[in-house]
């Protein structure tokens, strides 16, 4: 084992049995897709002499890595945004930074500091995002742990517990200790002789008794996991009463809190860049040789056989521009306004792509109250539309802090929050978060709202398609139609994810590098399909 | 509710039913022992023209924060410390310093950076934990998260699951799905129906559904919570074949990191100081008027009615000093050793402290590999005598990092470690290193351990007591023989963590804040009893 490698081995059986052996031991090694990630795609370089171009529309994060690989590549790329400000949903906001709601423009009114800033889009970054975390590496973005979750938080709902506001640590530890004591009854009152040996029910029940603390006897009565009513540092630890199993069934907090943690795109620990999300697009800014065109509406992209050309408003004035490749990174539901030569396969595909609603709430809050409460991150859940509060976990124990007030994918909700006035909305959340903490509104200085459905250049949040339709469009769409490639998180199998967009990205790349591969004939359109 | 805060409602309570009516309504309320920290003990201050003195036994954290108590009131303290060194258990490690173990003193080869430490003590700290952030936030000490738990992580036992690695989300999850497919099967099969209703039962099978992501049907058939064998980037996610059950209950990792996180002094997330633990001593010595006296070691402690009088050694010199109070942070199994007057009983409880075992090795490894497979702080667990690996999460994408590559508290393992020479303690981290991360020696560039039943002036680590003895002598020890106060995490109900020790040190102010408002009388030893 010491002089051997995995990735050795995997040579050695790749050579004796070729590529299909070698996939099935990888497999059952486990190692897929666990094997160290080697970097994005790297695009067959420009010969000598010539000088590829490309258009990349829009600046959000596939339009950014598409281009720098390209760049990389030798590529001339030009970047049309729409927008006033690079970046897409990965938007950061602070002191001074418009929030470019249509009909209801914002200036965030957050101290001027560096620390007081929110990330109105994404936010975390799980130890999978392989793609994004490289980046993050070798373009130099700090990175930091963010606490995702924090068991010192709360569940609140109206209608569940009295509608007292709930700490995570005591909910979690009851709903595995009830758990536990349930099966292991079960497994005491031979319920699984038959399917399992006498042994391996004592073992079933020891392992209940484990994983829900409970007494010799298989009773749950409580567990100081959740905390104690001493001060347990001078006194024998004593835990509360647990919830009766009858009102932990009729709660509602079995998802949210109980099971967000469990998803795989939360596995702990999550990070984020230092300072703020949008420091992953200063990166590939910084990197670009050739800045975005900003305020740059596209109005017309047409595959030309030779290439692509694209008319764009910038100033009052139209251009057109023509180049050998177009990676699109526009929200698929603008392309209905966007005249062009497309299949009526491939424009059915776009207009298949709807758009989620997500209402984001950030408060200025004049002292850092949770911690006083042991809350150094994380989040806690409500039933009410504002759905989640969550605590920044960076500058611990400073005087302020941005606090993230509502945050919520729900349609109903979000449509609810998007009707208001922007003083009603902050309202609505002052009020919900006094359920949790009271006294919550009188921290608050000031804030802002993010209704991603009405935010200019977006209008929308994350993919919606119905299954059907992504059966039928996804791989249509993966594909290039001639020379015009869709990217975004919105040509992947995880939308409202960076990593989703990078991904796309990094497909439309590898088309890119199949059609160099097959000589691919300029004058002939739809080529690789 | 926006109008009254929860300590106003109680003050009303209290005004109208006294402080009886106040704590049950506190408890009904959930309030104890929530209600915010208000701060540590303020000792009465020394009247005018008074100077009281205190002298202080050991310059661990116990002893520092007494002495900035007592220097806030006006007392003259003395500290002694026996060792080089002051800070007791919390040692944090750089470039240059020596592991002062006896028979083997150790100096640290890091590579002289800021960010190459070790904390070979106490190294995190949960939210509750509230007299040490209290001190952080007010002395100064900058705060981080601390990546404690890494679902992307590993087990590792060489008798389950074919000794191989088993990341912990793979496994969690598993657990998870199999212990809610049992659970639906005997809610689906009536097994419950004399206990619940059958809405309730509903309710159970449809909890059991949603904890375990099992099927429509009650079957769990892997979840995509703990990963997929597809790149779901791009393609849909394909959950792993699951654990079976049986090899689940012959596995042996219900406790460790399956349950680790469970604990409430584990309950996420967990902090650090920025740049070492021994921030927080630094930040008590920043503050105090006097630096303890080092290399000073305490020989004699005698009551004498006015006071007590303390004989050390130091500079090959013997010295007596004396004053009104003596708090007492020598670990009690010294106390054999330093010539006394205390009384039968008393000598008797120090006697019964004993000191547990604790062993770490840190590795300086000359890459992050773990960042590469997904791995950004946290901790794996193997069934070796290591224990414990942990993977530092600050720092994060550098170059290089300090590896925790063993800790144990088990008896037979820290002995085992205890009986080899250092090249032999590093060869076996190693080795068990391999079996998690194959390839994982060859990233060593050196490494320390950390006996701390072999550290010079520690001599063992937490308390152990029998449950008797603890019975019978706590109490005892708890409370002031004279003017002499036993102090440090031994003299607490939670050793081992930082919190216990400053909590011992406020039980005593507190006794000696009682002494002073009943106009202790000089000349009376014992007189608070």
């Amino acid at each position: 084992m010491l002089n051997i490698t995995r990735r050795q081995f995997l040579t050695m059986v790749g050579a004796a049995g070729g590529s299909s052996a070698l996939l099935k031991t990888s497999l059952a090694l486990g190692l897929m897709p666990d094997e160290p990630y080697t970097g994005p795609v790297k695009v067959k370089p420009a010969a000598k002499g010539q000088n590829p171009t490309a258009l990349i529309l829009g600046a959000g994060l596939a339009g950014l890595s598409t281009a720098l690989e390209l760049e990389r590549a030798g590529y001339d790329c030009t970047i049309l945004e729409a927008s006033f400000r690079p970046g897409g949903r990965n938007l950061t906001v602070r002191n001074g930074d418009k929030i470019d709601e249509m009909g209801n423009p914002q200036i965030c009114q957050f101290d001027k500091q560096e620390n007081m800033y929110f990330n109105c889009g994404p936010a975390r970054i799980p130890g999978h995002h392989r793609r994004l975390l490289h980046y993050c590496k070798t373009l130099h973005v700090p990175l930091q742990i963010k606490a995702n979750s924090s068991k010192m938080a709360y569940f609140q709902d109206d209608k569940s517990l009295g509608g007292k506001p709930k700490r995570i640590v005591e909910y979690h530890t009851d709903a595995r200790g009830l758990m536990s004591e349930l099966l292991w009854k079960s497994a005491d009152s031979n319920q699984f002789d038959q399917l399992l040996s006498k042994e391996d029910v004592a073992k079933l029940k020891k392992f209940s008794k484990t994983y829900g603390d409970l007494t010799e006897n298989g009773k749950y009565i409580g567990s100081d996991r959740g905390g104690s009513t001493t001060d347990r540092m001078l006194d024998y630890p004593s835990p509360r009463a647990p919830i009766e199993l009858k009102a932990m069934l009729d709660s509602s907090f079995w998802y949210g809190g109980l099971l967000g943690s469990e998803t795989y795109d939360w596995a702990e620990p999550l990070m984020e860049p230092t300072g703020g999300m949008d420091n992953v697009i200063k990166a590939f800014l910084r990197n670009l040789k050739r800045q975005p065109v900003l305020n740059a509406q596209v109005k017309k992209i047409f595959n030309r056989g030779s290439g692509v050309e694209v008319t764009y408003e910038h100033g009052g004035k139209f251009h057109t521009v023509k180049a050998d490749y177009c990676f699109n990174n526009i929200p698929a539901h603008f392309m209905a306004g966007i005249e062009n030569n497309f299949s009526d396969n491939y424009q059915s595909g776009l207009n298949a792509i709807k758009r989620g609603h997500l209402f984001k709430i950030a408060f200025q809050m004049k002292e850092r109250f949770w911690e006083k409460d042991g809350i150094y991150g994380g989040i806690s859940y409500s039933k009410d539309a504002i759905g989640q509060i969550w605590y920044p976990s960076h500058d611990i124990h400073a005087q302020k802090g941005i606090l993230l007030g509502a945050y919520t994918w729900n349609e109903k909700a979000t449509k609810m929050f998007e009707a208001l006035s922007q003083e009603e909305r902050l309202k609505a959340g002052a009020l919900s978060g006094e359920k949790i903490h009271p006294g919550y509104s009188k921290y608050i200085e000031n804030g802002i709202t993010i209704p991603w459905s009405r935010m200019n250049h977006q209008m929308g949040c994350g993919l919606r398609m119905s299954h059907d339709n992504f059966e039928k469009y996804y791989h249509v769409l993966q594909k290039p139609e001639g020379r015009h490639f869709m990217i975004g998180d919105q040509i992947s199998h995880h939308t409202g994810w960076q990593e989703g967009a990078l991904a796309s990205s990094e497909q439309a790349l590898q088309q890119l590098n199949k059609m160099l591969a097959a000589n691919f004939n300029i004058g002939e359109p739809n080529y690789v399909s």
